[in-house]
């Protein structure tokens, strides 16, 4: 047999996340995913087979696998057997931030590769591990092409009024803009849609990714309008364990009455608030709602609270809603939660047949609601390696 | 002739507004009103009549009215003709903030003057000044009630959820809150609507108090349930000259990467951003409509957006809306403006009739629209003078 492959990358800070895909006609389908995760910590790699079946769970010393450019290696070792007469014709890398310009994937070359490494000041947390991700791919897979996709992408089709801060134009000029992210999430599911229904496609959706990261994208005709995220993926919704919107005058309090300097409040705000901080007990859904401490009901309630404030306000930029779509890790799961963030949107025509939520079915409206609420399974890699196949076929004919 | 007279007092960083009223039964009926200008720097008083008449516009150098103490008497001065036979029995102040406790007006005592001390690093721009104000009127009127009036007041009946941000319990626990202002104005409104139309009033009403400053308060029966300003009065929408909402990752990248220290962008975001910042033109939206430059149209367009995208935020947080009301210098001038705003909120039952808007009249929306769209007058020192009074006439019944 002689198939191709495509590797996807998702390279965070301490973690290397990475799916194969069978390249078959037109389509990639999955064949293997895993991660190693605490890189330079406590390395721990574990892949699963398409049907979620553990092919290896391995352990090293911190030292062992002390770097990207080290697990990568790893992975690839582990990845002989599975690719074993297939050819990885791409490497997709998951890449947060495209910045102004990158609206689609690019096969990266030297002058995207410096473009990446500038806007790393944009997103200091994650972009320089994207790009540690890819340098390490180059090295392991040399002449393979590197695809970047970029979080930020689906993004750039906002009209000014929803890229821009109400600040002086020479802010706009250099970059301070809101980005968006989540786009490959979002991406994902317009292009589902589209292919399901697409009469519903067509109109206006609210998509509300929440998982660890949370925010929420207005679509209308398959092309995103507005996102709760901002510049950064601090902005809009609460998160696991980041604020989401924030009074700015909080932040200036903070520091020159309080005394914090900035980068407190940026561990504040990134690691020690959201669900986490408001309870005090845990970032995850599941923990508080089995707890029956009040402040984990609170910190729910919050919750809750500002995403349905948040699906108001997208229905405002989009004229209306003709579907709300809940999907990533908390959308697609928490049956609860889904109930109370709809609680009182009837006047969108939004209504939540409990049934149906508890069964956790596609569609958790009830049949013949005017606005449907739908449940999706998000697909970022699926979107990268797609991506990537498409990039690469334009690029052969060419 | 043996009448009393209330005095309001709204003392800012370098004005002191006055406005007399004249007690007649339970009623406060506006006599005179008028302001001091350019304390310690280009001092002017003007003073007009109940029909806008001027009856005095007089200036002076800067040294000669130095400070808060000495503009007062210079007002107090200028009254006397009007107050002759009439007694001043009580003087109401606005105050911006009350904290989490001062959720109703009240008489000033050495306890409250301590709180409202404290509660000055919680608006370091205005409580100072409030504060300034009510010592001034203490000394130039001795043994006269002095009554502090605070615009977060109207929002203590916030549910947590929007009462709290996604932090920790203990920045809640010290202060660290979303208190909302022009409370006043929102109680203006909603005592005007319940006196003109009980059934509306009872309802789902969004305020947008559109001014210099600018929110959006959501009341249902009567009472405010969430508001866009916050902790401070930065939060929001965008204004003449302040940012409204921002990335919090805006305020931390403008200082951790580009090197601006906290009193920088304390200055950017309320000083040099908002409708002024985003045109470079002009904060006033008679200028930017007036004007021709792209950047008039563009400030305006985003302005409109953002008031649109809260209104369905509220909207969402209301369940629901039966009235939207325009108040403020812009909310009730602005024809343009309003119409814009309404765009595409058809979806709440939202329209503007053009006629109506054009002729200003106090309902814009289209005979038997399913949502009313209303234009008021809003009268903050009204409310105080009302206040005052319906507390003196309690402490003297007790």
């Amino acid at each position: 047999m002689n198939g191709e492959a495509i590797l996807v990358l998702n390279a965070g800070s301490s973690s290397i996340k990475f799916e194969l895909f069978d390249v078959v006609g037109d389509a990639a389908e999955t064949r293997l995913d895993g991660q190693m995760e605490g890189i330079g910590a406590a390395p721990r790699l574990i892949a699963r087979d398409a049907q979620r079946k553990v092919l290896a769970d391995r352990r090293w010393a911190g030292p062992d696998v002390a770097d990207h450019a080290a697990a990568l290696g790893v992975i690839m070792g582990g990845l002989e057997r599975a690719t074993e007469g297939r050819r990885i014709i791409a490497v997709g890398h998951r890449v947060v931030h495209g910045g102004p310009d990158l609206a689609a994937p690019v096969i990266v070359d030297h002058a995207v590769m410096a473009r990446l490494r500038d806007l790393q000041s944009l997103a200091p947390l994650h972009q320089p591990h994207n790009v540690a991700g890819i340098e390490a791919a180059m090295r392991s897979l040399p002449g393979v092409p590197q695809i970047a996709c970029f979080d930020t992408a689906f993004h750039r089709s906002h009209a000014w009024e929803a890229d821009t801060f109400a600040l002086p134009p020479e802010f706009y000029a250099r970059g301070i803009r809101r980005y968006g992210f989540h786009g490959l999430s979002y991406e994902y599911i317009a292009t589902l849609l589209a292919r399901e229904e697409p009469a519903l496609a067509a109109g206006r959706l609210v998509v509300a990714h929440l998982g660890n990261g949370s925010s929420l994208c207005a679509i209308r005709g398959g092309r995103s309008i507005d996102s709760t995220m901002g510049f950064t993926a601090l902005d809009g919704v609460p998160m696991g364990t980041r604020s989401g919107q924030i009074d700015p005058g909080v932040v200036l309090h903070l520091m020159m009455a309080e005394g914090m300097d900035a980068a407190s409040v940026q561990t504040l705000l990134y690691g020690n608030a959201g669900l986490k901080g408001m309870s005090g007990i845990s970032q995850d859904v599941r923990d508080l709602e089995a707890s029956d401490d009040p402040r984990a009901a609170l910190a729910l309630s919050h919750f809750a609270w500002r995403v349905r404030r948040e699906i108001g306000a997208l229905a405002a930029a989009l004229g209306g809603i003709d579907a709300l779509v809940f999907t990533a890790g908390i959308g697609e799961n928490a049956r609860a939660l889904r109930g109370r963030i709809c609680e009182g949107l009837g006047f969108l025509g939004i209504a939540i047949d409990p049934a149906r939520n508890t069964a956790n079915e596609p569609e958790i409206s009830p049949p013949g609601a005017p606005t449907r609420v739908l449940v999706r399974a998000t697909d970022e890699e699926a979107m990268i390696a797609r991506h990537a196949l498409v990039l690469l076929q334009c690029s052969r004919k060419t």
